[in-house]
């Protein structure tokens, strides 16, 4: 017990799990030519916590549990949550761009949890909390890495749960006896889970009455009898196989999955929902509210790579003095720096939960990075690509570099600002394509629907925000009102 | 000394200051029908010493000084920064949207002097330190009301100020003795001068050697010889005469004017910069930082006022749930919260200067929230207009509300969603049309100009950015370099 | 009968008609101070039939009718479009970038009224279609100026018209007798109704069966008694009273007013729809049609009159060769030029009414342009304030110019670019203040609501496009169909 | 001679061309796992010519060369301009949204180069236009397929070609003797060369005096001794070898290479210029104005593809009735749209040339239409993911659909709107995904630099534009000039 060897954890992922990737079924994930990159990638936390250098960052002593994951210390205040900021902003880095999201989305889920369930126990007599806190033990001690799944499938959105044809197309309780539950259904997009310890199941939106089978969550490792996972193909990692220059498609790609639940039994001691419909929707807000104060801090660290592309290539162009790639550029600080703003005044602006005494990043806050994040990033690529021209898409690949009649003209030819080195300037231009390409879909989606979509978070904002004091003002400065606000 | 009464302050303006108001001179200002909105406006800072509600906010016990405007709080932290952000920030709030100016701007222009000074003194022998620290103390004991004069007037913008046909089009020392400076020249858009006790008048841009009488900073009071000031029409004022339900005209207006210096004597001891034209540029963009932060300050406000005026008519509308008016009420939200975020994480990331111990509010946030402020603000007037409809044009005009045979038409006809007055609705709407009519060159040109243009923030945040961990990050993801950022 | 003159269209209006203005009975409205700016900007057209060199633009010679104005002039095909274009693009040239819709609005109504009259008699037997022909020839014949009513005061947007509380709040028929009908309710916003000769009344929107009594339409004048209008006050005509250089404002502006119709009488003959609710949405929406069409051909000009304002203020301020500017400039290019192009598509792509063989400007060209130019003017605006600098609001009055003094200041400290003339450019960035003061509230709801809302635009788009064509080349593209299309 | 069937444009590609991929040497394009979805998609309007449906659209007979391919045909006005409008925006469509550019780009050079070829003949006396038009009529009746390489590599961008360190960064001419020029250097970007029967080149930008090597333009075969072409990777036709879903990739993508110069022979009747620098400018800017009207007729079908798949997906997914969703839609149209109305007007308002009587596209609305498509193209991707949702990256992959026991699961979770076909949902998210991922670099890259860069389209409209009509109403409408404009 106590912090997990980047070895252990290897290890502890070769344990039955029922993985697909492009149709064939993946006997051990780590050994998978493509998946062994999301394993890598996971893997990072594991080695940087035991690296001296970067162990500070990473872990801490726990009055109760000792030496544990800095990712699963419960934010008590501001500081605490301006400390997460912190540790996933450096995280982020280290992991070139990509956030490693093992202990960063649990976490945010557990936190969620305890939270919630402390009130369904208040209002309902249930005893949810004591399962998520046992939970919260078990991960903390173990060091688990861990995987959340909130997204049904859906099918038509204009149906409620209940409504649907085919009753399954939101995850459900088919079945109850005195040792748990048996869920049927899917959960989309489903970052990880290939390569996590534990799956923690959350609903995805609120819940009426008629939905109450729906209302449902818990938590089970990744080898549950009945639980199968189809990844989506990495483009990035197969790009990378033939492409010694893409090192980040190689080392730091997460997976997302689409997983199945057929007739999966969870132990009671590992449900933390099940059928209490009122509190299905308060779950699903309180999750993305920490997972979204995760995301913007991880997303400023894609302004970083965004900005350290932009102006490398500005300056290897040999623009970097031009007005209007000068706006490019501080058109990415902006991008970059709001979410860094934002996640501060989430943090110190943190509402306190009363019955726990956990942190909650501030809402409004939370959701404006989150928004600006989503609306903005594109025009923010616009940039990129404005910069770097139309080399972007028809630099020569990396092998035309490796054979040497054509190196020669590649270097003779591939010169920018004077001075500069033709290899680093391909090199740069080379992962920006890939940004564009191999790495497109993903971080594109990525930056418009993860933690949520665009509508999702202004219909969040608009609910949450409070108007007093706007209205007040309103009311002062039209003369209606003679109360100074 | 001490605090000034507002009794006091008003009377400390009738002291033969040379004003004109659309062709006329004007004897006294306090009595002028249309800038007694400018004195009434620049009083409340006094008034809200005065109030016993309010004192707290606006006063503090200065160690040398006793009790003191906190305007004048020399901040040395970061917690000093968000102090002054809430007390600007109140402030327009309790001036109805309208920032009052008075001692902010001049307490901005002071901060950079006290640093720039110190720096000059060092490098060149000079004594402008002790200078500013004396005009400190002159203006904090007798709580003065300040106007600061930047810009010139500029006459060819492709020239510098020696280059100029007419050497006056940059104000200039054409003058010096031993007793002092005299000064010919003219600044414009100058806030407030006429209803401030003294006019700090700093260079408007960097200097080369051949520009040197042209560096020049100094202090004097607006009834000093040979100063004229031109005020420009006001006229969201003129329209609050013969409109009772215009409040924010008749009570919150600023003056801008246009100063004339022709041949004005400046004492030595109120002298701050007289030739040392290698410190024209470091003075012209410190006071903008600190005076940047000021305005996101304000700004915020501003954006409430938006935020209420568009919450409100979307609620009496009765079009509060459609979906593109939720859009347009979020986009406000963002514009006033991410000026809020900016000046938290400006004061948070404040940088202290290491000579005088002042704490400088972070360039990059600053001019972020500035960016954003200037860019957008048309753009959430859109939103407010779309929301209004089109009786933020139409609307009857007050006096039609007035004549009884037309008001019983009016308050049949204007209602809006059921159970709503009719009254609420044409008050909230009549401010409305103000803000894009007899308020709109005011509003539209200071959001986007006042504190320095788009470009200029654009080039301050593209030059200040450090760029160092983006590039790091950039070379770890490319392949190009191995350490890990 | 024939061509009417200028002259005798003046007295025409002297007829009695019931008009307020400040909360004051206007009782000849050619003489009225303020109102005699929208009778002589109503007036232009005729002036421009009289005089020799414009003659040709404005009149034609009719088969029917003999010597008549073009604006009455049925399209026929996408040529008589353009024409129709092309005149209401010199006209707002001629009227210094303000349309002199008096008789453009009348004859979109009108053609309107055409089609869809003739719908309604072969669906139900009515004679409405002899009715508007016969209102037509009267038209054409005298050369009347018109207004038209379309936009009810609609009190509770949630409700239908009938379900509202006050049922006058849609203009509804309350009573019929042989000789006509009754009607009562109020329009809003309406345009021009004081100095027409006749107002048509649309309905605005599309109503059910319980709303009957609202689907309405028919044209009586201005002197009819009950008919009451209320004038928005005209702060732009205001303005110019005491400002010798604000032109514009004196001679060419138009009133916006709400019509009161306390309980009108209207004769059969000059009913076009009274109950045949089935009809009132789409002629509610055939009316826009035609009128945005118009929209976009004023707007051009608008966009014309930002881009000489631009252009000049960018050479006299001498920054005419910055990126950043440029950039403002090409925007207002696009703005305009979008409109052209707009109007073009719209006439080349029209569509032909089968049944009265009138053409009918493209639906989506015509919203396109129209929805363009609602999004994007205040960035256009944003634009010219970018390039007009602080002076755009601060520039010092008229009357100071006047004030000889003060004057040769003016003209010393007002220079630009090295060689331009001070006074150009103060009357310039004077025009350009008026744009964002006094014209304010008038442009930019113009230009975000008139003719319609964004919202309204958007829907007509997402309603009236084809879409068969672009799923073909998705189907063909994905694979799904070998169909090439 | 006469028309090119399509099995002997393949066959002429068998030449001994020197290609590059991946570091691998093609010893023929045509047989080439890769390249020969290039020489297909380049042989498709060859196919066209013969396929009896469409023969029409793409033949005409010619009154010297008989029956020639529609894209040689010399455009004499606006109508001839629609009609290449139409040409090339329904072989794009027929080309599954991607442009078959293998008569296009190289018509659009040889129009350019006839005007200017022209003038300078007439200014020096030099015979370049009996070059080219001998050139054009060997091209016609042999019914070529053409490459143009315009853009050179570069190196500094802040030197001329003549400052640069290495002096071949721009292609130059390094002897001439009695049969020719021999040029070296490097063209980059350069579209279908691979597949091209003869590459014609031009000057990249205006040229000095001390530039004229650098002026220079002809046309050889791609076979021609020391022409190297390196191929950029075609992700997506990698992608198309193992999914059979993905049509287009398989059947329609086109190749951009590096073009190496290494010291090739060009005889002097293939000469178009050859140092007289004065013309490389009116060269640089003529060809682009043919190509941007070519640019905007293609991407108009860009446009409805997305369009195509944006309407789908939303049906699809049920959310076709969500106004935020319509605001997508919508701005999709636009775009599309817009792209239409410029190449209408671009061609109402085309300049004929005087000397050739060639019909030029405007040049201000083809510019516009370019820079929109450049601006916003990112944009309207945003809004085609927004109503994706996250399966545009997490979809699983084709072969998933293949393996029997996951298709089970995929096709009753992939379900959207009750009863659509989930297979057809997935294919359209399918070639969503494509778009942004192995399409991606390509796309984006394309949409915002193909044709000149957006800069380069800003700085081409502000030049171009005539602003006297606009000036002279802002004289009109500011008081200035009582000249009605």
């Amino acid at each position: 017990m106590g912090l997990m060897s980047s070895q252990d954890y290897v290890n502890s992922l070769k344990d039955g799990r029922e993985i697909y990737y492009r149709g064939t079924k993946v006997y051990d994930v780590t050994q998978h030519e493509v998946l062994r990159s999301a394993v890598n990638h996971a893997s990072l936390i594991y080695k940087l916590q035991e690296n001296e250098k970067t162990r500070d960052l990473f872990v801490y002593k726990d009055d109760n549990f000792g030496y544990s994951s800095k990712f699963y210390k419960i934010p008590r205040n501001g500081n605490d949550l301006m400390e997460r900021f912190n540790l996933i902003y450096e995280t982020s880095k280290m992991g070139r761009g990509s956030f490693d999201v093992i202990k960063g989305i649990g976490s945010d889920a557990i936190f969620a949890l305890m939270i919630i369930t402390k009130k369904i126990d208040s209002y309902l007599k249930t005893r949810y909390y004591e399962n998520i806190m046992k939970f919260y033990e078990y991960v903390i001690k173990n060091d688990l890495g861990l995987a959340v799944a909130q997204t049904d499938v859906k099918g038509d959105r204009d149906l409620r749960p209940f409504e649907q044809e085919d009753k399954d197309l939101y995850l459900r309780i088919v079945d109850k006896n005195k040792d748990g539950i048996i869920v049927r259904g899917a959960k989309s997009h489903i970052t990880q889970a290939p390569v996590a310890n534990e799956i923690i199941v959350l609903p995805t939106r609120n819940m009426s009455e008629k939905d109450k089978d729906y209302a449902v969550s818990f938590s089970i490792p990744p080898n549950t009898k009945g639980l199968k996972m189809i990844s989506k193909p990495l483009k990035a990692v197969e790009t990378s196989l033939n492409d010694p220059w893409f090192v980040l498609g190689k080392e730091n790609m997460e997976t997302q999955s689409l997983i199945i639940f057929d007739d999966v039994f969870v132990p009671w001691e590992r449900v933390f929902l099940a059928g209490e419909y009122q509190f299905a929707g308060p779950l699903a807000v309180m999750f993305p509210t920490f997972h979204r104060f995760t995301a913007i801090s991880y997303r400023a660290v894609i302004g970083d790579l965004l900005i350290g592309l932009g102006k490398l290539l500005a300056e290897l162009n040999g623009i970097d003095d031009k007005s209007h790639i000068r706006r490019d550029i501080v058109d990415m600080i902006k991008y970059k720096e709001i979410l860094r703003e934002s996640a501060l005044a989430a943090s110190l602006y943190a509402e306190i939960d009363e019955d726990t005494k956990i942190a909650v990043p501030n809402r409004v806050f939370t959701n404006i990075g989150k928004l600006i994040s989503n609306e903005t990033y594109l025009n923010v690529v616009k940039d990129l690509v404005e910069i770097a021209g139309g080399l972007a898409d028809t630099l020569p690949s990396t092998q035309d570099f490796y054979n040497e009649e054509e190196a020669r003209y590649l270097k003779k030819y591939l010169v920018g600002k004077k001075g500069t080195d033709p290899l680093t300037r391909s090199k740069i231009l080379s992962l920006t394509r890939e940004l564009l390409s191999s790495l497109g879909a993903f971080f594109t989606t990525i930056m418009i629907h993860a933690e949520g979509s665009i509508e999702a978070s202004v219909i969040e904002l608009y609910r949450s925000y409070n108007y007093d004091e706007s209205k007040k003002l309103a009311y002062y400065a039209s003369g209606i009102s003679d109360e100074m606000p």
